[in-house]
């Protein structure tokens, strides 16, 4: 069985074929332009494959909502051209199989949940950290949605007592994204996160709101594991720094096995929404 | 159909016999005492009823981790006599019928849910806000239960700019139970929250973190209804207070509909636990 897989992110789009475990056969990737040169784009390369079934995790804001006229439009995104773009319908439409979507961290967290590292566990948060904060969350097999959707990184946290940064998120200032983002932390330090690494202090503070957002997340979810990836954490020695703060945080109140095994790094590189996206078509098709 | 229900409280238990749409036929209390003398009582008053199956909700702490051997054990509690004892076990071994049980929070939510202010929902949240703070949330029929149990209460949040206490949670000191408790408040002020309802300052200071601890849970998993109370809520302005900064945190961030019809009272005032055991009970028998 080949199944498609599109991961639609907002400067370029990868797009694979794969079988049902998850191994992929074949990849290519070309910049996000216009949604029909796009689209043109993919299809020419899926042309070649007969394929069973179609898994997409897109950029986003984008609508969710099996019971919305609009279920699988690209909402109001400052990428003009795709404002609104009624993706699934499109996809539906060109291709003859069954189509399923949903958003790239989404996509991503299925991904190591299904084949990463999160394979054996019964649940699975993937949170990435990067321009922004996302996370998407996987129980018993399928990503959480409620009824709107959820926007973890836009949880309040308490002020790291030596951080004076009012935050960067012009939604709620100090919220996890606007304490903790790549962008929090040139906005804090006036330069890019990767010229900061000589300074203990930017990671001790990034690993205390990071650890502080995990915690708020482990009791609220009580996921069984925590996969945290995206640009910030090529700063490697955060995962121990946050493992650390974590513990401290918690402070014993909720018992963890092995922090260790709790917060990792994720094991699909580049490839989650991508392989997230066979799961998605796959588990959806069954 | 007849089915029993039982919230056992750390001061009395209640006993209830109802039908299976949650309406209460008959009804007893009494003081907890010891597990012995506790359940005895319980056993006379149910001895004249034929029933079905019987919904328990427990305090806590109690183990609930299904494929662990002392499942539906009470834990380590401050309550000696109750201490390690196998309340699901004996309760089985005493009624020859199916026995559920849950902790009082996830049936006070069922309740909810089911017959009281989240009937209509597809999600609902409980929180109840008295000498602590817990919560339980149920999707879709079902009570969230994650790799532990949530622990809600405890998540940690950013300090109100007029408010210098430390928090009274001991091992948080200022996560949400230890900012915003009855305990909380009583600690922080140095007399009863019902003596305090004269200073508008109080219960700003409440609204602020009943609210950011509410968003937090809203952006983490997006309930259709948010039902909360407890003994602090008997402070009825608290309502509108909460919502008027819940939406004031929020900032657009994420779609509300109606936060009239988000942030709600509980409708079944002190019977929410009881007629959730019956819930919890009738919907695991089909
Ligand atoms: N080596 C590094 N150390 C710390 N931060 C980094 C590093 N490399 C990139 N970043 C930060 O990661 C962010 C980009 O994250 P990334 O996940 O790659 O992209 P995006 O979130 O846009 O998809 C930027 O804010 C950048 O400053
Ligand atoms: N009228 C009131 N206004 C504000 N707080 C109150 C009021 N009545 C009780 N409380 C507070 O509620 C808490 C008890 O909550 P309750 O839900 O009744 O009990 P518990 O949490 O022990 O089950 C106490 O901390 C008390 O100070
Ligand atoms: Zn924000
Ligand atoms: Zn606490």
């Amino acid at each position: 069985m080949l199944i498609g897989a599109i991961e639609a992110g907002g400067t370029k789009f990868v797009c694979a074929v794969g079988d049902e475990n998850g191994n992929i056969l074949q990849k290519t990737s070309f910049p996000t332009v216009s949604p029909e040169d796009t689209l043109a784009s993919a299809k020419q390369f899926f042309s070649s494959f007969e394929m069973e079934a179609l898994g997409v995790g897109t950029f986003g804001p984008v609508d969710l909502n099996k019971n919305s006229k609009t279920y699988g439009s690209i909402l109001n995104t400052p990428k003009t051209k795709w404002r609104y773009y009624p993706l699934l319908e499109k996809l539906q439409s060109e291709y003859n199989i069954p189509v399923y979507l949903d958003t790239d961290v989404n996509t991503a967290c299925l991904g190591e949940y299904y084949y990463g590292a999160g394979k054996h566990a019964e649940s699975c948060l993937y949170m990435t950290v990067g321009t922004g904060i996302g996370a998407g969350f996987v129980g018993e097999g399928k990503v959480f949605q409620g009824k709107n959707h959820p926007e973890m990184g836009h949880m309040l946290l308490k002020q790291h007592p030596n951080d004076t940064f009012v935050g960067s998120c012009p939604s709620h200032r100090s919220c996890l994204e606007g304490l903790a983002s790549g962008t929090a932390i040139e906005k804090r330090y006036g330069r890019k996160a990767n010229l900061l690494t000589h300074l203990d202090e930017v990671w001790e503070i990034e690993a205390y709101y990071l650890a502080q957002g995990l915690m708020n997340i482990y009791v609220i979810l009580s996921p069984e594991k925590m996969v945290i990836g995206g640009g910030v954490l090529k700063q490697e020695r955060l995962y121990a720094m946050v493992r650390e703060q974590f513990m401290k945080l918690l402070n014993d109140y909720l018992e963890v096995n092995d922090v260790d095994e709790l917060i990792v790094p994720p094991k699909l590189d580049d490839e989650q929404a991508v392989k997230g996206s066979i799961a998605l078509a796959v588990k959806n098709k069954r």
